[in-house]
């Protein structure tokens, strides 16, 4: 009952298509069509790395897919997958290829995180992304179970597609471990839960929430990208670096945005921090301290970005695209 | 933020302290004082496998480290993580120490499912061990985020701690994602839930829940110790094929002892079970039948260990301990 069938795969035929496409990718071609590209792929590999279960499975499993694929397919910007995509294709469109699983490993993580986040008992939202939350799409057990094995299949993912080169899936395995663990991501989220239930928090204790609840798992995106493309350790030093300052960047715009954006075009309920008596960036420093605070991480990635061997203008088009991006 | 210093990791004393103890082991040596090394090792590891974090920790992380050494601590049977390390003890003593960091991973997954089977949109349950379970004693969102947490450190200590071969690193978080994944451990327990909805379940649908609910994990213990100890891989098939049928009789004895005991001596609610209508292996084939096939398992998982190289007497007693366990 163990059964081989239903392990993650990415096919062959599937990992031939990427690399072609990979190596259409010029740093001539203009950024959208490059960033369209990786994430065309990333959905084609997501379908396969956790597929709907054939119409003979057992329910169990098979309930548990399909709502791990409701909130998988519910249209992020596959963001954590880019960034590793990216970092990868610094070695080449074969390392961008190679790169594929993890980088759909990394969006179950994310998935995860939103799914648990999203629950009665934490956030009790009932839209993500304009569409019901898993628990309100299935129920709070389906939603709380499929969001366990969304980080189960993330490991599973990689540990899977790199068994054939074990000191690669080893390092992959333990850089994700380090950014779910319960002082990086989860910590993170329990922090954030504390602050907003004591409705107050300090600059440093933010900073301690978006390091880790945020910045965590963009840093392991770039990281595990250059793992995949075996960079040196001297990049892969610069690409966590960067990925802190974005990820740092990343949260203070979405506390600006938070401050500032319509719901429509947020995809969210707008002014919910602020109204929740929520400590944010803003409520802190100010909207103009945050705004330019989110231009500096930027400019501290970018620099970090720049310093990497090989053309860096996908990573660093992601970095801008984060800046300006409106939700 | 990434610091060092909490990630898990079993001191060198600790290591030379078991190896000490496990050479000690014999097999004239009784059973129980034989188990009861194992047990008092493991309780050691996991003390600091998830340790208490320091005071100048940040809140988050130090709640739900709290949180999760409550929960490891309820004074569980470690079968998972004896298992482990008499598969290893296969090899040797220093084989068996070698095995200690993967035990307690095993056990926190194990832990990291009670957990969340315990919330209130899962089984609603107050009392494990009879003690308060972990969303009594702290609260629901915390219980839910110790669960995940634990989950990850099963994936982060294992990581660590074999980081120096990689191979191995690579076969145990392999065995690890499996057994958790999205079609056993965490399927298992979906077709379960769903089995306790439709107040009915076939004996197949029975069995899928048996053999994913509870024997994934206990097979993963048994081949995660024999992959620690190098045994070859015909060993490891009759390991996993002994974990398959020990998971078959303990659950079964799990469903009789439901029927049967009293709720001091379960530490749980006896009974319960049978009045939620649920489809319990005593119920589709009566408590006669019932216990002829947990002794029945119990035969075949002794025929697989009694095939295995070295001496296997501690997996015996196990298997033993199983079959006659009043709760």
């Amino acid at each position: 009952m163990s059964k081989p069938r239903f392990r993650p795969q990415l096919s062959a035929a599937l990992h031939l298509q990427a690399r072609k496409y990979f190596r259409t990718l010029t740093s001539t071609m203009d950024f959208s069509s490059r960033l369209q590209t990786l994430t065309a792929q990333t959905e084609a590999a997501l379908d396969t790395l956790v597929p709907a279960l054939p119409a003979d499975a057992p329910a169990g499993p098979a309930r548990i897919h399909a709502a791990m694929r409701y909130s998988l397919q519910a249209g992020g910007k596959r963001l954590r997958p880019a960034l590793a995509l990216a970092a990868a294709g610094l070695a080449g469109p074969e390392a961008q290829a190679n790169a594929l699983p993890v980088a759909g490993a990394l969006e179950c993580i994310h998935t995860y995180s939103l799914i648990h986040d999203d629950l009665p008992c934490m956030d009790n939202d009932d839209l993500r992304r304009g569409r019901p939350t898993c628990h309100r799409a299935f129920d709070e057990a389906t939603a709380l179970l499929a969001g366990d094995a969304l980080l189960a299949q993330a490991f599973l993912i990689t540990a899977e597609a790199y068994a054939n080169r074990p000191a690669l899936a080893a390092a992959l395995l333990r850089e994700l471990a380090r950014a779910s663990s319960a002082t990086r991501l989860v910590g993170g989220q329990m922090q954030d839960l504390l602050a907003e239930r004591a409705g107050t928090a300090t600059a440093s204790e933010l900073d301690f929430i978006h390091l880790n609840k945020t910045a965590a798992l963009l840093e392991a995106s770039l990281v595990c990208g250059g793992l995949v493309g075996s960079l040196p350790d001297a990049a892969i030093t610069e690409l966590r670096r960067a990925g802190r300052h974005l990820g740092l960047a990343f949260q203070i715009i979405d506390d600006v945005l938070d401050a500032t954006a319509e719901s429509t075009a947020l995809g969210k309920t707008a002014g919910k921090d602020a109204r929740a008596g929520k400590a944010t960036y803003v409520s802190l420093h100010g909207l103009e301290a945050s705004t330019r605070a989110a231009a500096e991480e930027t400019t501290r990635a970018r620099a970090a970005l720049a310093s990497l061997p090989g053309d860096a203008s996908l990573l660093l088009g992601l970095a801008d695209l984060m800046l300006t991006r409106q939700r």
